[in-house]
């Protein structure tokens, strides 16, 4: 048995972070993380949560009432969603180009359900053709589809179209908005969404640890009409109905501190405006993609389908990927990442989110990127 | 759709938290919630990582390798145990003395397990003669007890014999330590546990967020040989396995400021000494329970199953306990809580952990109760 361990004082490096997540935190989502806590069925904390709530409706534009945190990070939130909305026997269509769409594969299977796919490449969004193709083969109950692909840096154009054809054939869909809620357009209730869920630490650059979902009545009236239970507890969301509704029962207890960080992330984004935030991560990344092409990098995904949250240039020949992440790293304290998946060795990653999409970060990262490339190159 | 909601600064009331959990926060632990972040992957975070699994094994008093934070708050590390160890099919013990023995069948049974029970009333640990016979006749391949339940305030003393009990029937055991592990003598190794887990936010004193469990090879091995995929993706020990082990291989973003926050609870309890915080827990809420028994408050489990850091009072005659713990809150910023479940209306529960199993915490909550009580009282 080990006696006390001895460790010393917590003195992370400080980091420029430009990878797929975490951002930078603003410092007074920060200062919010350092709050004493109150207990999580304090009258005060149930103010917290509806203001919570609030914000969330406006960051995701929809009017929903189950729109809440799940107490996790974005994973849990991605599950939460498949674990309700699939019961076992139901067909689960999911795309295949991109890592989160095996993601959504996989946890669809967990949750009992009949995997198919609509085909689409990496680094290239889905057809609506093919996934009108998809559902008259499949008839499935539940469609996924990931609105910002955090591995290939594209962004699935036309969801109205995807969602219009999942509605005419009476099927809900889900949509993995981890790297776009407050960094890219994105319009739940416009455009008919039945789930969307996201991450804290992407765009809203907030501490990973409390993630947002949104259901549409239509959605939530299908989790509380289900003939099995949820598989996880934890997620369950017509138990989680009981705190977050007007019971305000206890379920589980709530991280606090996530939450209260969470609230501030959503005020930031609240002053910014949700639209006016937006245009800022077109306009920052903007500057960001012509300083790479003036390195001679090339983008992967194509201007069309271009996802400002998250930039995919291919890896220049002669380059070590990973040599060059880790000397940004040490030399500059930047953060970028390589790629994942299929695309491993051949892209970087480079993230573009809420405090990190600053012209600051930009510069430093495009002054660094410059000198290191230059001692790479063979 | 709404405008842009206008939510004020945050600025929840300052709380004593003497209720079930969370408990009042370190200011080391808050500080260092407010440091920035550095990526999930950073070698600096794999860095931290080693160090709250070795922190983390000392709390616990194990040598087991799979020791490490799950991320979500205490039922999310309770869902991890059973959904790993449990398969469709298997036959699971669980007790039926208190409200978190019915939470494990709940989770077993989505597991895809059989629940079976061992009965006790609620205020009473398990007699090992009943475990025994419920071995006898069910013949469980996993068996779930609760070490320090919350809703009863009972320690469950005599583990070795449970968990003897158990290795003789060749069946797995799970404990929840979730008020236990840093205030109440716990010793995994020793005491033969499988699988322990724990919150966060009781005797760690540590906001919730990231939440510790721990599991033998033994255990390990049973899950990384199961017929069948967990469940829960976002739970699946086999696949955290390649984040946490020698991988590091992305699974999900970890929640990086829960971990800096536990890194530094636990560096608090190294620094204390575990047995000399046991120590403490026992010794403040002895002042606690004698401070309640002058008042006319009587103990409501009994002396030989005291669990310390919960301490059940019941609600004496005529006093309406809801309105008693409504001015505790807004007149003094006292938390304490109500009876759940079975003990709804009958009990108060009065929590002693952590960072809040301080003396003037008592003191202030003991002069508080007296002058309430008065007015209380028919």
């Amino acid at each position: 048995m080990t006696d006390a361990p001895a460790t010393d004082e917590l003195t992370p490096p400080v980091r420029t972070l430009m990878g797929p997540g975490p951002s930078d935190v603003h410092p007074r989502v920060l200062r919010a993380m350092g709050t004493p806590l109150v207990g999580h069925l304090d009258p005060a904390f149930l103010d917290v949560m509806d203001e919570v709530q609030e914000l969330l409706r406006y960051a995701f534009r929809t009017d929903n009432q189950w729109t809440l945190p799940i107490s996790g990070t974005g994973s849990a939130a991605m599950e939460a969603a498949f674990a309700n909305l699939v019961e076992p026997g139901d067909t689960v269509l999911v795309p295949t180009n991109g890592y989160f769409g095996h993601r959504m594969a996989s946890m669809a299977k967990r949750a009992g359900g009949t995997v198919v796919s609509v085909d689409a490449p990496w680094g290239e969004p889905l057809d609506p053709r093919d996934v009108e193709d998809a559902f008259e083969t499949h008839q499935p109950e539940v469609f996924g589809f990931v609105h910002a692909e955090t591995s290939t840096g594209v962004r699935q154009p036309a969801v109205p179209e995807l969602t219009g054809i999942a509605k005419a054939h009476d099927a809900f869909v889900i949509a993995d908005t981890v790297t776009s809620l407050g960094g890219v357009e994105l319009r739940v209730d416009e455009w008919d969404i039945d789930v969307a869920y996201s991450g804290a630490q992407k765009c809203l650059s907030c501490p990973p640890g409390a993630s947002p979902i949104t259901l549409s009545d239509r959605a939530m009236d299908r989790v509380l009409a289900r003939e099995t239970p949820v598989r996880s507890w934890y997620l369950d969301l017509s138990l989680l109905e009981g705190y977050w509704g007007d019971n305000r029962s206890y379920h589980h207890t709530a991280p606090v501190t996530n939450v209260y960080a969470l609230r501030e992330a959503l005020r930031l984004v609240a002053e910014e405006g949700i639209e006016r935030r937006w245009e800022r991560h077109r306009r920052v990344a903007r500057t960001l993609v012509s300083g790479l092409a003036e390195l001679g990098l090339e983008r992967y995904a194509a201007e069309e389908y271009w996802l400002p949250s998250l930039n995919t240039v291919r890896v220049p020949n002669g380059v070590d990927d990973t040599a060059l992440i880790e000397q940004l790293l040490s030399e500059y304290g930047i953060e970028i990442a390589a790629g994942l998946g299929d695309l491993a060795g051949e892209v970087f990653r480079i993230g573009c989110m809420g405090h990190s999409a600053r012209p600051a970060n930009v510069h430093h990262l495009l002054a660094a990127l410059e000198e290191t490339l230059e001692t790479h190159r063979s």
